[in-house]
């Protein structure tokens, strides 16, 4: 490894024939000077390589410029795009984010609060697995919830608008004449099965239809969406071979609430002989691309912008940091994306 | 959001009876001081919730208590486990850990090692999303390369043992039997699909056995893995409809460089009125859960036990900031884990 020698700020000063001083007001962009000083400064220090200490300027300026990025999440499916959109957002900003991840541990998400503290962060952003809302962390620094929101209404949390995707699903769906639709969710206590299964029935009952069958809850994996198209299905037990589904009789779309599930639930019902979206239209939710490119067919599924998501959390915790707090939670628009799984390969 | 008033080193030392130097030196381990002194501050600083100033700790103690994980990935399957391991590791060394993520883009690569440098972290672990050897970079603080290494032999990286893993495989699946394999790889110019497969033949080679057919190169997607079931049963077009393969004219195992592959390659092969592993034995790479776990059957496949391998770097990168810096790539064992598309369910 080759290392480079330390520049000094007197080198700079030197090359660019002003005192130690100048350089620094200069590279701060504090005190009165001339532009073409600064600019004089700017490529001598440019020329050199030179990079100022932070923590000498931090200790001035009493700010770290530095962000604490506190994840609870230990898979990073949905965290890590949040982290990610931050993160970009953040260094647009000339800050730097310090990562904590506490992995559902509640004593190691104390210590990593204890310690971003101890590092005098400008804020935090704190991101979870899931959207169900948690309690707050208390910082003497601002603080935006991402993903998961705050349970206190007086925090800044921002997450995405799920009933908001539903809403694009159903319009898509009976804009392609289904009519009679199933919905098949994960977890029946967590609030992603639940708001995007509410939003349905009630924009299916906007359009006086109704949800075929009652909901289907089981866990988030792609096992249970193919055991939940046999129950769907069974549920058409009595109908004729022929009328089992795409007709009167049965189904002619399946609302899945994750991508994981519309896969599971492809693969099934092309395993019983039925086409998809022929027979019967496939929607999922996430478009994480890995399930949602590889399902057969490919998924139209609705793309929570995640990095989107993590880029605002970052935009509301500066403007916080600069005495312009944000309250109460934000709601990100989602975007539809259509693919075979409801249009076909026409 | 309930902020705590900010605690001073005044506040402890009043409430210890001692004086703020005192303090500093108690919590800081330095001077020299009566046990009961420092367990007195300790206590003091403990019951006031004080978390002492980390710039000014490091302005003086010339070490700044973080180190920068630099990433060159943006889908984080592989970084995300190396990044987490490497986090565990360096909160147990009290360090915290500045997080850069550079996406591919040498310019973006750049200007975060420019501000981890002005950071003055105490040292870098640079992560990638391939195990594709890569530039070093050029900085006056220890860098550790984790996953992808450096091509300069002094630099020190970690690596997942790849030959190692591929051993194992070979190992089990000639053990229960197995004697006519075929290999499918990813992108053909990629040392994943490359040693994978130079490894495979020379076990074989050891054992007296021959790949069967020339190896299949393609991308890392389900599809690929698909395909080249298609392209390896075409091989064996000459023999009869029962001797296809599962005989001496077909395989009896198809090795795969991935577990998106190998997963592809058992829907493939049940698509095509194969058994897994009755006629042909399967075996993936990663461990990827998400693929390993909802493949039919599940996957007999190598984890490369990438936080373990972050937390490797980060022991290496505190050794090196300690002055003990290690020299060259050293290789983590990986480990298998055997399911049921070698062994079947029972």
């Amino acid at each position: 490894m080759e290392r480079g020698p330390v520049v000094r700020i007197t080198d700079v000063a030197a090359l660019a024939g002003v005192a130690p001083s100048t350089v620094s007001k200069a590279l701060n962009g504090t005190g009165s000077l001339r532009e073409s000083t600064r600019v004089k400064v700017r490529e001598a220090a440019e020329r050199l390589g030179f990079v100022p200490d932070a923590s000498a300027r931090s200790l001035s300026a009493r700010r770290s410029f530095t962000v604490g990025l506190l994840s609870t999440d230990s898979a990073g499916r949905f965290s890590l795009p949040v982290v990610l959109g931050a993160e970009n957002a953040l260094v647009g900003g000339e800050l730097s984010a310090l990562l904590a991840t506490a992995r559902h541990d509640p004593v190691r998400e104390q210590h990593h609060v204890r310690t971003l503290v101890a590092r005098r962060v400008d804020g935090i952003i704190v991101t979870g697995r899931t959207t169900e809302p948690r309690e707050p962390i208390r910082v003497p620094m601002p603080v935006v919830y991402a993903f998961a929101p705050s349970v206190d209404p007086d925090d800044a949390s921002v997450v995405p608008d799920d009933a908001d995707g539903m809403r694009l699903l159903v319009e898509h769906l009976v804009g392609l004449g289904r009519r009679r639709i199933a919905y098949v969710g994960g977890r029946a206590e967590q609030a992603a099965s639940v708001v995007r299964h509410d939003t349905l029935v009630a924009e299916l009952a906007a359009r006086g239809l109704e949800l075929v069958g009652p909901p289907l809850y089981g866990d988030w994996s792609e096992q249970w969406g193919r055991r939940a198209v046999d129950a769907v299905l069974g549920r058409d037990a009595g109908a004729g071979p022929g009328e089992r589904v795409g007709g009167a009789a049965g189904v002619d779309a399946i609302v899945f609430a994750s991508d994981q599930l519309a896969r599971g639930g492809c693969d099934r019902l092309r395993e019983r002989g039925l086409r998809v979206p022929d027979d019967v239209a496939v929607t999922g939710y996430d478009d994480w691309q890995v399930m949602s490119l590889a399902s057969r067919p490919p998924l139209t599924t609705v793309d929570m912008r995640l990095e989107r998501l993590g880029q605002r959390a970052a935009e509301l915790l500066i403007a916080a940091i600069e005495g312009e707090p944000a309250h109460g939670v934000e709601r990100l628009a989602p975007r539809l994306v259509v693919r075979a799984s409801t249009l076909g390969d026409g």
